[in-house]
């Protein structure tokens, strides 16, 4: 097998095109999950496998998948790519270079089996998987979620926003709910922006995901009494604000406990009745705990669930947790990162093992195959920022790791 | 002059009908200003102006007034009245009240003119304030301040919701945009419920507003940086939601420095991009400082911007003050107190002199014309609640004090 070389220029220009969808002033973009900004990136996507002709897929959550068929429909199936979905005035590299790593990869792996340097014994297939963010509608994974099993389609059509459109109402809007059933891969390797210092910190490039950190996500809700915030005596307010911001700070100490196993975070809160004058009734959470440990996250849920009634007592207020959401921390394959670690030695690019903090859609697939993220270094680990940043130079790399990746397994998809 | 009777029965009609306008299931209202539920309270009202043969006027801010102008167009005019827009999901007395003891005063009284009972001097208008709440639309009395000349009719017309929706655009929508120009009275008074467990306490039903307090009203944003709540470094975040925590935290302690001349709250929030999974990276409050106190509050804002920058710096983000409202304390016309009193007297009721912390259009209204707002028993001082309630005697009482007063006025209004 001669060596396949994916093409920078094509890999540049995709970058490039994918980041002008739903584009903002500070250069990020904005595209929560099944918004207009979003359609214009999946129509995007769409023209893009016609161009390279590969059949377009869509399921009933949304997901697409990009496929080319040439080893014939009882072949295995490798599949690459990641979401083109963001955070509301997001970054133009989480995600979406790993979509376009694999449109270039399928090109230049077609243009290999059209010369016929590549023995096709796998089909190859590149994902737009819905919602990974989690921004719009929770939880995150959505669409891998639904696609492995792991969540009823019905229960995923159903999530809604914080407008009260639904999963489903919304794909109806865009024009991206479909039908297709989609094939199970044998294989799932996905590229990603690191979205953390570690490989800049220590001068590498690039390097597998070998862990991932468990999360334990808490929805929860302070309730107190409407009143008026003049006359309404101080030591009579129940004031659910008051008791989330007690908990939030709480929450920042925790952390304090557990340096480097304990991540945690309050990043979304509502109001009501959120008027100047009214005393907030209800204030409603949404929590994070994140650790590489599971008994870590079973202490910090404790310690949460003490310092929410201490939030409550001190602010005479209720709090009640509404719903929890656990992943529990977890390993890739040890052999596609082996794979991918020779593929890098071929290449000549140093790296590191390293354990991810943020979920990806390939946890989910690690539960139906074996699976792997590859990052590809964040210039200040900077993430869900209009910032972010990864050299053109380092995706390259990333792009070639995986066509050598993806060329072996689909010439022979049985190890 | 013979006596001149409020009708109960009327009276408690009106209360019945209005607190059906856009009721909620829990017995309040939700009207806040200019949205669907504040139409149909309006057109409502427009409605009983009809049927007591008031000419209605609306101005440009949507300000409404019933005119019975019996005295001649060169007559002074005597006003009385409220406003019929609530918090969302609020009580069914708050504003509503002063709105239906003016109708019912003005019945009254109508019906003691064409008897040749009352000789009017004056004439009488009751009218409905634009966005006294000030839930929906920041700052609070709008209409009224619109009315004295206190604030430009562009600016308020531009004034814009949490959805970017203006004041000149809601007006639109409910078709409630007038040009009319409104007459100035020579005499405002306003009855209204006590919000505050004061009378009560005492065991007394009614109660003038002798004095009302000061507020500073600021608009605060902690701005941080957006980034990925899992992979971000704990020591690297700088989170406009902690930020905010923090400052909510320190405002309560506050008061405890300042019992009883002191009140404090953050009634409304907006955290951007508010996704689960971002670091907020700008929290903005609305910010109150209530005193009776002028030195009260300037120590008071002293005290939070040094709050606000311990917050800053505990965070890692930047405090910012946007805006900031001041409405120093002050003093109702003591004349119109006396008539008050002088009503209440002879009508059997003990009172009390009160101190208003609310804010209420009459305070606006004092800065043209003699002003005075009658408070009456509030039960538990439940306010900006459905759970608000005053009894219909007591309601009854004051709108009986009301005509009193209102005739007095009437017959001769220069004093």
């Amino acid at each position: 097998m001669t060596l396949i070389r994916a093409d920078e220029a094509l890999l540049a220009r995709l970058m490039e095109e994918q980041a002008a969808c739903a584009a903002t002033a500070d250069g990020g973009v904005n595209r929560p999950a099944l918004t207009a900004g979003d359609r214009v990136a999946r129509d995007w996507l769409r023209a893009r496998f016609d161009a390279l002709g590969m059949r377009t897929l869509v399921d009933g959550v949304g997901n697409m998948l990009g496929c080319l068929e040439w080893a014939g429909p009882g072949a295995p199936w490798i599949m690459t790519g990641s979401h083109l979905d963001s955070q509301p005035n997001g970054g133009r590299f989480d995600g979406a270079y790993g979509v376009v790593a694999g449109l270039t990869a399928a090109a230049a792996l077609k243009e290999a089996v059209a010369e016929g340097r590549l023995k096709p014994r796998a089909n190859l297939a590149v994902c737009n998987w819905t919602n990974e963010e989690g921004a719009r509608f929770q939880p995150s994974l959505i669409g891998s979620s639904v696609y492995i099993g792991g969540m009823p389609l019905q229960e995923a059509l159903a999530v809604k926003d914080a407008e009260g459109i639904s999963v489903g109402a919304a794909l109806d809007a865009i024009g991206y709910r479909g039908a297709a059933v989609l094939p199970l891969p044998a294989a799932f390797v996905e590229m990603h922006v690191e979205c953390a210092p570690d490989l800049e910190q220590d001068g590498l490039r690039m390097g597998p995901f070998t862990r991932y950190w468990g999360a334990t996500k808490i929805r929860v809700r302070m309730t107190g009494l409407q009143a008026h915030t003049g006359p309404t005596p101080m030591e009579r307010r129940r004031d659910a604000l008051l008791g989330a911001a007690y908990l939030i700070a709480d929450l920042k100490e925790l952390c304090a406990e557990a340096p480097d196993t304990l991540h945690t975070s309050v990043g979304r809160i509502e109001a009501y009745p959120n008027s100047p004058n009214s005393v907030v009734s209800e204030a409603t959470m949404w929590v994070e705990l994140r650790s590489p440990a599971q008994d870590v996250l079973i202490w910090a849920e404790e310690r949460f669930n003490r310092a929410l009634e201490t939030a409550a007592q001190r602010s005479g207020t209720i709090g009640r947790t509404l719903h929890v959401e656990c992943r529990k921390a977890g390993v890739f394959d040890a052999q596609l990162c082996n794979r991918v670690e020779a593929a890098m030695a071929a290449e000549g690019i140093a790296g590191r093992h390293l354990s991810t903090i943020a979920a990806h859609d390939a946890i989910r697939l690690a539960e139906i195959c074996p699976s792997i993220v590859v990052a590809v270094r964040s210039i200040g680990g900077i993430c869900h920022n209009a910032a972010e940043y990864s050299t053109p130079e380092d995706l390259a790399a990333g792009a070639q790791v995986l066509v050598r990746v993806l060329s072996e397994l689909v010439a022979s998809p049985r190890p």
